[in-house]
């Protein structure tokens, strides 16, 4: 593997399956298969955007919809000897099938981790995973029975509602403000469930930086959340991959720090290293823990022991604190381009959020525009981002685009948010001559919750 | 982490879950998550045996348990000077995310590596798991509602047997022979299961040096075989992880070279490189394939980026079919010495396989023993084996035990039948004295399938 090309799609933590994956073939065939299907993977279907997404990879469109990490500035050579004197002293383990909940020595490293963020957690209580993302998958097999209720913030991850989709549960939406999730709106919707006689299995939510919406939940606020789901006895699994990258000083206290059994934690070395390890783990209360390792045996036997023990070798022998400054510095420049971009190009009407970190910024439309809509001209002019549609497990989301700014730098960015600029202008000219007929629907406007509103 | 100190507990392909994980923290509290669960969480449980296993892997028990290829041979300096290279040659590509199908080029490797078997595939063909315990993860959730009936052979991989547990299937074991899988047994499957007007989803099946019977088939069985998949509109899954590990020549044509629509192939690296990176693969029809790389993307949004990056220039700067050809003849010495061993040291009424490849062999105990109630006393005389029942979903096997020859050496085989031959002659004497009360029930010593009758 000489050759430093890109496969043409490229799994991602924004896009996940919405929009990630092989468009090499397109699907003409019949699927002679499809009634030996059980009913889950009826609901498996490739997104709609999925083959423009081939064409946004070329080098000519700026892409603001990945959410793929930089990781230019990692030192090659020093992982290149870290991982050849790995091999050399402990190989023949780091090769080794391994332990189903992750290799201890990891476990104990990631408590240290997590201690960033008040967290004090044993390492017995940890379960390593590939990427977070199969921590969501096993939570929600562990938790999920088909028609299950699951909060979570409107919008959300993408790749999260793809799991909780992939074990037919029922997202419920809840609102957030300026400062992320709301707790009003939270104690609403449980109350809601409780009147029909219903409970959620969990709240899923990013208090840093959330994706796609880019805000952040202050500690007050926090502890908010965590009063809430103590009246409802909910249980929340708090989902922070981008909690190191708090451009505004030292990491919040987490929500786990907050209270230990109510709160399930995720962690990910996908952005505070390098995300091709698949290294990413949950800390959750004993009984749970026990659980999430079975889980994990019937699903991979053990996660990958050789990434473990490199990850392991890298925070053992490298300054991987400096490291995660290096990549903040790195970020706040893409940040401000970003800002600085969309402050100069977007026509009145238009808004977004101003992130303190992490990799997003949720762009609204004016009124009428439609992001889904537009995709395809927007790619005609050279630039590429994810529709708002994709957070939502319910359809909303059509006046919202995810911007990211983790990937391409600053000078794409700001060229990036120019080209943008140029499409919603003249996507605004046709609306004015035109009227309403591209207009989103009625219910996705006056439901649609605005997490830009500051 | 720069000591080759192993974890306590390993996962482990031949014991699955049934053995592996932590036994660190003994479960005595009360689980106050337990009704929040799905239905199926409730299965899930740690064995009986899981404690015992940890006591097994104490350094002065001979362990003829486990299912951990010895990698002791693979050539670190090598390994190590390959992955240096790697990562200063393409880390930024091995670290970053990748697709959620796999590597294009290790997805073409992975053909080549295949057409050893007389498999010709296409790479758009090929979806890259976490080892092949994922893909078993990913078909079953593909296709298995609960309660859906799955043919497996009797007995199965326990790992195997787990994950159709954890999707709640129906697991109905069919018989084997000398051969292998029986077709009239499977013949007579299916039109039972026809008869209650019901179908199974697939049939699972080992045909090379089958885990845990360390039987194969001949190239005339899996014809016949295929035909009687054919009579009932049957898929079959070929599970093939020791397949070029032939000790006895060339590997046999894969049951896929056969059918291509109707077989679906499981390939591993854990055996004929190292397991600890986790690389296994599917190769399977279209529109299959499609739906793999979706759940693929909702259970990990890739598989091991860099993992398949290693595994890729390990294939490309080294000569793995030599490694291979080393392993086999460590390989053969092992099962010389196992097969030698029992032939001194087991009691009149014993019987066992004799494998011409792969890592076990299957041992029935003289009438009247159980060799789940004796694993103690087995242990106490410092020998560990798995026990027959794991590898039932039914509760059957308990006159059997499977047997591994694959991490120890021959010394410490040797040493290990002497040890167990001792333990049987105690539970005979034991079992001659006091008469029947240790026997198995009835129905096992009457039902219980005898692939070891040659």
């Amino acid at each position: 593997m000489s050759t430093p090309a890109r496969p043409e799609s490229v799994a991602d933590p924004g896009d996940g399956g919405a929009v990630a994956g092989s468009a090499r073939r397109q699907d003409t065939r019949l699927d002679s298969y499809v009634d030996r299907y059980a009913a889950r993977t009826h609901g498996m279907k490739a997104s709609a955007v999925r083959a423009l997404f081939a064409v946004a990879n070329r080098p000519e469109v700026v892409s603001l919809a990945g959410g793929m990490p930089n990781i230019a500035d990692l030192p090659l050579n020093v992982v290149g000897d870290a991982m050849r004197e790995m091999i050399l002293d402990v190989g023949p383990q780091a090769m080794q099938y391994g332990s189903g909940q992750g290799e201890p020595e990891l476990r104990e490293q990631i408590c240290e981790v997590m201690s960033l963020e008040g967290i004090a957690a044993h390492p017995d209580d940890v379960t390593v995973t590939v990427g977070s993302q199969q921590a969501l998958d096993l939570l929600t097999r562990i938790f999920c029975d088909p028609g299950d209720v699951v909060l979570a913030e409107a919008p959300s991850y993408v790749g999260a509602l793809n799991t909780f989709g992939a074990y037919q549960s029922r997202v419920v939406h809840v609102g957030m403000d300026d400062h992320g999730l709301d707790p009003a709106a939270l104690r609403e919707a449980c109350a809601s469930l409780q009147r029909h006689g219903a409970r959620a299995k969990f709240l899923y939510t990013i208090p840093n930086f959330q994706n796609p919406a880019g805000l952040s939940q202050p500690v007050q606020r926090r502890r908010e959340l965590i009063e809430v789901a103590r009246e409802f006895d909910l249980l929340i699994i708090e989902d922070n991959p981008y909690g190191l990258l708090n451009l505004a000083g030292d990491p919040l206290p987490a929500m786990r720090s907050m209270d230990a059994e109510r709160v399930i934690y995720l962690g990910s070395f996908s952005k505070t290293f390098a995300p091709g390890f698949r290294a990413g783990w949950v800390l959750a209360p004993h009984a749970v823990r026990e659980k999430l390792v079975l889980a994990q045996e019937a699903a991979t036997l053990c996660p990958p022991v050789f990434s473990q023990f490199a990850v392991s070798k890298y925070l053992s022998s490298h300054d991987w604190r400096g490291q995660i400054e290096s990549f903040k510095s790195m970020y706040a420049a893409r940040r401000d381009a970003m800002l600085a971009g969309l402050s100069e190009h977007m026509p009145a009407g238009t808004t977004w959020t101003r992130p303190d970190g992490g990799f997003f910024v949720w762009l609204t439309l004016p009124e009428g525009l439609d992001s889904q809509a537009m995709l395809p001209r927007a790619v005609s002019n050279r630039v590429a981002y994810v529709p708002g549609t994709a957070f939502y497990a319910d359809g909303l989301g059509s006046r919202n685009m995810r911007l990211s700014y983790c990937y391409p730098t600053p000078e794409r960015i700001i060229e990036g948010t120019k080209r943008l600029g140029e499409v919603l202008g003249r996507e605004l000219e046709l609306h004015e001559t035109f009227g309403l007929h591209d207009q989103p629907r009625a219910v996705e406007r006056s439901q649609a919750p605005r997490p830009d509103q500051r």
